[in-house]
Formats: C-alpha cells, structure tokens, sequence
C-alpha cells in the first residue's frame, strides 16, 4: 500500500480526542496530558521497523536505519499551548509518520538514506515562556543557566518539571549528540496567517523565518490633572506613543514583506483624571532580511525621539528579545517548490513570520526547508484553528514528494 | 489686632506637622488621622463666641451669630488623598477660620450677618471613591442607595466606615437643613493646575466649574498573530484608539478653556506577539460652557466613528459619568474680582477643571463664588504640592476683603 494521507487525518482526528478539551488542545508541554499524546504515538510504532528513544531534553527519535548512516529528518512537535489547535505542530509529526512509513514499506525496510522521525520537546514555551526548547538543545543555542530557575503560574520550577519527565537540565546539552549524521531536515506545518486562504492556495514553500527585534519603548512625560492643566501645557506620554503606534505601518510599508506590531500599551498612572505621565509600549518587528530589519528597527528609534521632541517627552528604548533572520537551504526551497507543484497550483515562496524549531536546526549548520499549509481564517493557538481535509491530504503528498527528492539530494552529495 | 493671614501660614504647617508623613498628607476621610485633623481644629475654637456641631453627614458647622440670620458660609475641606499636599482643602478651612476671627474681634462677636465655617466631609472620595460627598448631601443631590454598597481596598463597607464616625447612612439627607438662611458661600483653594504661575500672578477668581463628560470607549478589532499576519490584513484596535488619543487635541483647540484627556489605555490580550484585538480607553472632557461641552463629545464620537471604519473596528461608548458646568454667581465674581484687584495684581477670571464642593453649594441655589492661589509646578495631589508664603497671606487677605464686600451685599439683598 501507497502513502495514506487520510490516515493522517483520522489520527490528527484520534489525537484531538484524547487531548483535547472543550477549549481546545491541552497538549502543554511536562504535563500528563503531553505524556499522554506521546504515549500515543509510541503505540502507533508497532510492527515498524525502527529505533525510538528519548534524547537529553526529552526529543523523541524514531529512526528507520538506510543503507547510508546519512539521515533525512522529518519533525514536529506534540505539544500545544493550553486552550491550543488540532493541528499546530502535530500535523508535522503524524504526517512525518506517514512519510516514514512509505519508507518502510517502498524499500522493504532498508531505505537509500537513513530516516529519522523527531517530536521536539515543548516547542511552545507556554508553560515556562522557554519556546523551541527541545530544537535549540539540539542546536546547541540554549543556554541552560538563564532557564534554570524559571517558574510556571503555579511557582513550578522548570528544573523540577523537567526531572519528573526524566530530563536532568544539567544534561540537555548532550541532546547535540543527535546532530551526527543528519544531512536534511523537513517540516510541514500550518500558515498560521491569512496569506494562503487570501490566494486561494493549498499550499507554500517556506523561504525562511524573519528575524525579530522586540523591545519595549517607554515614554516619559508628566503626570498632570486632566481638569487643570491646558491642553498647551501638558506633556503626554500616551501622545507620544500614540504617533509611534501609527507611525509603525508607513515604516512596515516601505519595504516587502515586513511587519511591525505595537502588542501592549500601558499608561500611568492609568487614571481618566490624569494626563498620562508614562507609557510603555511593546514593538515587534520582524523581515527575513537582516538588513532591512536593521533599518526598520533604526527608524522606529529614530521616530520615537522625533514624537518624543514633539511632545515635549523623553524615550527609553530595551531590547526585550531578538533572533536573526534565518534563510532556509536554496536548494531544498528548489525541491519544495518542485514538489508542491507537482501535487497542487504552485504555491508561492513566502518567509514565516512564527519562529518554528527548523529555525534552530537551520541554525545548526543541516540543510533545511520548511512548508506551509492553507489555515482556515488564518487562525492558530485557538481552538477554532482549522484547515481543510483535502489540504491537509495534499500538504501530506507534497512532503512525501520532497522527502524523496531530499533523499536523493543527500545521496547525491555523499 | 486686625486679620492676621500669617497665623494662617503656621497653623498650616501645625496641621502638616499633626497629619503627614514622609509621603504627604494622610487626612483620608473616615479614617483616625482625619478625625484627628478634626480634633485639632476644634481645639482652635477655643475662646471665639462660636457654635460648633456636626451635621447628619459629619460636615463640621462653625456658627458666628450675627445681627441678621442671613448667613455668609466661608469653607474647605481637612480631608486629603492618600499622600497628599498640605494646602488642598486645608487653606480653605484655615483662611476661613481667620475670617470668622476678625469678623468675631472687628464687631465684638455680633457682626451684622451671621458667619458660618463649614469643614465639608470627604470632598476627596479617596477611599470610597464617592467626591463631594459631605456637600453633595447639604446640596440634596446626594444619592444614598447608590452609594451604601460601596467598599475600600480592604473591604470596610462605606456604610460601617461612616457608621464609626457617627454617621448613618439612611439619615445623611438630614444635612440639607444647614441650608436654612445660608445667603452665600465662598471658597478660597489652591489652583492645582499651572496657569497662575506661568501667568506670574498669585491670584484668580473661578467663574465656575466645568462640566465633565467621562467616557469608556473601546475599540473592537481581530486578535492577530505578530508574525504571521500582514499588515494590510489587520484589523488593529490600538491603531484606531491612537488616532482618537491624537485627534481630541485638535477638537479641544477649536474651543477656548476646552480640555480633552485620554488618561487610560487598556490592549487585549496586550502581548507582543499579538496585534491587538480589543482596545479599552477612557476620555475626559471638560468645559465652562454646556452647549461646547456636548459639541465636543458628539466630535469625540464622529472621530471614533471615523477612525473605526478607517481600521476596520468597530467603537462602543459607555458614560463613565457627567456632570454639567456650574457658573458661579456673577454679582460674586465681581466682589471677588475687585476684592483680588485690591490686594494684589489684577488677576484673571477663569473656569475651574476640577470639581469642588462650591459646586454642589451653587447647584443648590446658594450664590457662590471662587478664588484660587497660584499652585507651584502645577502640582496637587502630590506631597510636593507648595504655594509660595507670600501668595498664602495675600490669598487670605483677599478672602478676607470678599467675606466683608459679601456680608454687606448680603444685607442689601434683604
């Protein structure tokens, strides 16, 4: 028998019952529900024949051996934000299940290249606002001292939630080791956003993921009585920060692609008798293009000081947190166009917004691509996320598609 | 020995001394500190042919009998904010009470009208959130069943707070009969607002009170993620609140004295990865004139109409609360002008942003009449609340010279 991808969706289907709620997937990361669903899959192992087992931070391997120790590896994640989708992250592991056993069956076995199967360890961050945890121990970019004493909402320590899932923070570095080998690696996953239904296409190649630069932008004016103080007199902070807030999407409009968000606006002292005195706000702005991120980011500085002149204000700028842009492999974005076309209209070729974990083993050095399927809505982290069936079967066939030509690639370069 | 305003002056900072801290004034209303203020004061009676006693509500009444019933009523109130200043409210009782002392010496305790010193209960509101609340109940606007429910931070219901301070909450409406033969009623306060001093002068007559119109407003919009939604697929809630913070400055510029203060923003869910989808602001606008007043709100929502359509939102209005302006009594501004005009630079007559308890006095038909004192920096509210010495001693001889040009208008209106 061929690929199935209905199978993928019964089993995305037999997933969501027995992890989901009436808000949605409840799949977070170290707790039993997360165990659960990995339990899950392991059963759905049985009769395969491949290797599992559970890295240092808690990664899960499943490898089908190939004549060449080279691996081509395939990933997701299992586990959601609370209140979470059906089919963020784990439709890229049970559609890499379905690749995998294609493998299996097409060589009897014993495929051309070595297949590994990875669900990365809470790829969210919800619980302990860690996110691409299991990938960025794989890639070697974590940093355990900063993570060590992080605390969940119930003053949990991220140290002990990981010791009762059996992983030592101490030791999660050794998760490098499953680098050895691994020539490619693939990952299909919803949009996420609106493009796709917008365009009426199943299906995209992932070009990359844009950088981000996240910081918080405070204002400094004066608190004054709102029936006293002439409107000449005042110094708001809030207007200040108004005109930044609006002046985020002509400096996004310049240039292809970008996006600039202002997330949280906060005013003090937040009272309708005052004029604010301080506001902080929240700026997210992300490109694939490191330059023109530099450049987005300069002139939103240099538009806060010009509004904060204005006003007659001062501006604080801190980098809440930032990530490079990371351009996925030119050639395995060729074979992922190839493949999308083949089994749909071609879809275009558009950079992720979302982080995702093959931005960290993109990072590491193994050539990597990523697809997109059409959302519904474009909504995700909701339990209303949705996708087609028939798009959710076809973005199944595309990655088997790719995953062959991947194989070919990796032994092509041997 | 004539009026005497820098005793006024040290029993002030005598009054600083009994009730703050470090952190300001702490004559919260209902509490023991501001019953110790009251204490304090009464000891200041000593000696003056005066009747003293508290109304149904706890304003503390100080009656000089005079020649004719008619009564001039001179007043302000011991009660502060948390962390207060030493001159708001307080300069008002103590100037008064130097008033009353030179009417009891000038005519050997018999002046021609009777003179009343009121110390009005709660004018802040700080604890119960309920301002006005002494003058409110003289003034028959008071509304008790609105207000019995209410509670402090530390859950003391108003009504057992009040009951510890004698008073019952069904009986405050029994305070109205202190309105019996009361033929005026003046004010002496700190501006609290910076127009005095940029104008270098220390002194104004209030011509009233503005009207306020207070509003929630909040814009609706699509929740969104950061990343990987466009910028022209954005349905962004806070863009349509900014440009409302921005264009209340313009409609509070077509209206003289006109002020318009956004002095809260809420953002939902307020985090950096999400564009925001509901946006939560608060307005204030104020004016002398009604028929300006409802013209700039109906601006204030053409504008948020506007603006949500431009960003694809929708805007709900909800009152917060209004009160319409109060025109103080024109022959007593007019005293009060000239009563200025004698002992200082001439000084301008204008409009009131905050609310007083002159206010309820006027709304009860009583003609009132306003004087402020230059506030330094603008500033109340505020530990570093200050007036100038000099500027407190010729406040009180002004006040003086208008209780006197008031008394014998009184007697020419019988």
């Amino acid at each position: 028998m061929a690929l199935d991808p209905k199978r993928t969706v019964s089993e995305l289907k037999e997933l969501r019952q027995l992890t989901s709620d009436e808000n949605g997937a409840q799949r977070v990361a170290w707790t039993d529900t997360w165990l659960a669903a990995r339990d899950w899959f392991r059963g759905k192992l049985q009769g395969l024949p491949v290797e599992q087992h559970y890295d240092a931070v808690a990664n899960n391997w499943t490898t089908l051996p190939g004549e060449s120790k080279k691996a081509l590896l395939l990933g997701g994640h299992l586990d959601s934000v609370p209140n979470g989708g059906w089919l963020d992250g784990s439709l890229g592991v049970l559609a890499s299940l379905e690749v995998l056993r294609r493998f299996a069956r097409e060589y009897n076995g014993r495929p051309p290249v070595t297949i590994r199967l990875v669900d990365w360890a809470d790829e969210e961050g919800a619980r302990f606002g860690r996110s691409l945890f299991g990938s960025s121990a794989f890639a070697g970019t974590h940093s355990i001292p900063a993570d060590r004493g992080r605390t969940d909402r119930e003053g949990v320590r991220l140290e002990d939630a990981l010791r009762r899932c059996g992983v030592e923070i101490d030791r999660i570095g050794d998760a490098g080791r499953e680098r050895q080998d691994a020539a490619a690696y693939l990952e299909l996953h919803i949009e996420q956003g609106p493009v796709l239904e917008r365009a009426g296409l199943p299906l995209a190649t992932v070009a990359g993921t844009k950088g981000v630069e996240r910081h918080a932008v405070t204002f400094f004016g004066q608190e004054a009585h709102s029936g006293s103080t002439p409107m000449g007199l005042r110094r708001d902070a809030l207007a200040a920060a108004a005109k930044l807030a609006l002046e985020i999407r002509p400096i996004a409009a310049r240039h292809n692609d970008a996006v600039c968000t202002m997330g949280s606006v906060k005013t003090f002292p937040g009272i309708v008798t005052a004029v604010v005195g301080r506001c902080e706000t929240a700026l997210d702005q992300r490109h694939l293009d490191p330059a023109i991120l530099a450049a987005m980011h300069h002139e939103a500085i240099e538009a806060s000081r010009r509004f904060a002149e204005e006003e007659r204000c001062t501006v604080e700028w801190s980098r809440i947190w930032s990530i490079e842009p990371i351009p996925f492999h030119s050639e395995l974005i060729r074979l992922c166009q190839e493949s999308v076309r083949e089994v749909a209209a071609a879809g275009p070729s558009m950079p992720s917004g979302p982080l995702h974990d093959a931005a960290e083993v993109s990072r590491s050095g193994i050539p990597t691509v990523m697809m997109f399927v059409q959302s519904l809505g474009g909504i995700s982290h909701n339990r209303i996320e949705d996708t087609k069936e028939e798009h959710i079967e076809v973005a199944v066939s595309a990655l088997d598609r790719l995953a062959s030509k991947t194989a070919a690639w990796i032994r092509s370069q041997s």
